[in-house]
């Protein structure tokens, strides 16, 4: 069983997964591992993975098995697990408790060669619906707090397929940085009155320096205060607190300006790797006035190094105006 | 200039290098920067750095000449500029204020082909009194409030010249992660009136399964929540909430015990690339009975991925007991 554990300083928790158990000779390797060859998420293979969770199919092709042009599946190698109580105990001054939660696999294309970028704007759009039916299944369990999703894109984001894929964790507690996000969203509307995500997005839409691109209900910008070069935000106009509770009719504009800012990236970086993260609501409070969901991009261009580490402060060689410069003009 | 720019939401502060300007293109090459060539650390290549700061020298030789040990010299592309005036100011709801600071670089030997893990203990004690130093007299600045002290080794751990160094950024305001580290040992304090890491330093001496090694004043020790596999903290067993002040006789201790903890994590490794960390009370407390000085050590061994940008939350493959067993029984 995977453990939970909390630094007693800082309160930070740490997945210790005892069951990867890896050992000094497992990471000399680490580099190597996506080097071709056999892709359990190809379709054909679904016997390779864990059975289907979700999968979108046409002509009523059975589960697992071909025929679909999208699937869920559990992560075989779960950060968490599913089965059990959360047994909080202590260790002396130490806390800990078991890994419940739950770890899962968004395969987005039957096809090894496609990626988000390149998939018609249809396919983006299910990936989208498919982490709406996901987190509104997972809110189910009384266990859990929170669901993550995010997406690792090449090596060098920590993809250890090459296939693209996202994942979605839920866990049992609001992590530190999305309850920290959320304390500060409370305290400015407090002040305030207003979203301060809303309010970024007057000013943005106002200044028009650091947008990116734009339509009818959502912006791509490159945040005031970005940590990594060419981050960039995507944000409802409208403020909806939770991803999984917008009006169904603007997930396709979603999907459109997800795979307009990718595609900029590509051309503008050249198919850099990349993270993204979706922030929404703690299952606690799914409607509020204070916190707005928003999709965090971010290129993996340099190192994370000692003084990231010891600060949680970034250095950012590349303005936000200049970044959201080049990708406004490319295309 | 560059700029500090304050997230309007989570309150983090980013560092705007405007100055080092980086293109899309630029990144590109990134990966092959450091290969061999010329190096402008190395004995006899003085003028190819910013004049010294500080150097340890023999027989009297004069400054940016070769016949030195240790130099201590800025940084030549600094992320923050020693001259000037905070200028806080607002654009909107935004916050930011001009990039103060400084950016310092230890040459910790005067041979290329020489680490910290092979240096002399003398060598290496050396290195500690160069930050001790530089602490000292960069305290003396009433604009800065905190100083970090830190350490890449390795391409991959972000080090851009291959050249044994370490830096010294001092910052206008406490980083937001030094702030949560030292008000969560606060709150401890003020719960049990004891000091949180000398309850850690107890409780691992009881426990012995996550010591790496000890000598008469100082643990070496793989924290209970360990966030990477590997990850090793340096602890004085006494109670010192500030680095530079230590009583003068334990420098040559804790070098004794940082060569040791970096020898035996190459040779269970086969010499990974690591940042290490110091982390010391800020300017503003310098004296208390909460914090505690302590070395912290991240072998970079996995990749930092989509999960723990969006969370904070760490995955570690490794637990730390394993670790710890590893690191203790090699040698």
């Amino acid at each position: 069983m995977p453990e939970l554990r909390k630094d007693p300083i800082h309160g930070r928790w740490v997945i210790i997964s005892t069951e990867r158990g890896r050992r000094p000779s497992d990471f000399v390797t680490e580099e190597r591992r996506s080097a071709g060859g056999f892709c359990p998420l190809c379709e054909g293979n679904e016997d390779r993975t864990p059975p289907e969770i979700l999968a979108f199919r046409t002509n009523g092709t059975p589960p697992n098995s071909p025929g679909w042009t999208l699937r869920v599946v559990p992560n075989k190698f779960p950060a968490l697990r599913v089965e059990g109580d959360l047994g909080r105990e202590g260790e002396g001054i130490y806390d800990k408790m078991n890994g419940i939660g739950a770890h899962e696999v968004v395969i987005e294309t039957p096809r090894h060669s496609e990626t988000l970028a390149t998939l018609p704007l249809k396919g983006v759009e299910s990936v989208l619906w498919a982490y709406r039916s996901r987190i509104a299944d997972l809110r189910g369990d009384q266990r859990l707090r929170y669901v993550l999703v995010f997406k690792n894109h090449g090596v060098s984001a920590g993809a250890s397929l090459e296939h693209s894929h996202s994942q979605i964790i839920a866990l049992p507690i609001v992590p530190r940085r999305v309850a920290e996000e959320i304390e500060g969203a409370k305290t400015y509307f407090q002040y305030k009155d207003r979203c301060v995500f809303c309010d970024i997005i007057r000013q943005e839409l106002q200044q028009k320096k650091r947008i990116v691109s734009e339509n009818r209900s959502f912006i791509s910008v490159a945040p005031f205060a970005s940590r990594f070069p060419f981050e960039t935000w995507i944000l409802p106009k409208i403020h909806y607190p939770s991803f999984e509770h917008m009006e169904s009719s603007l997930y396709g504009e979603a999907a459109q300006i997800l795979s307009d800012t990718l595609q900029r990236m590509n051309r503008v970086l050249n198919d850099p790797p990349y993270n993204y993260i979706i922030h929404t609501s703690s299952f606690l409070e799914l409607e509020n006035d204070h916190y707005h969901w928003h999709l965090e991009i971010m290129p993996k261009l340099t190192k994370v190094a000692g003084f990231e580490w010891g600060t949680g402060f970034y250095i950012n060689p590349t303005p936000p105006e200049e970044a959201a410069a080049y990708m406004r003009e490319v295309r």
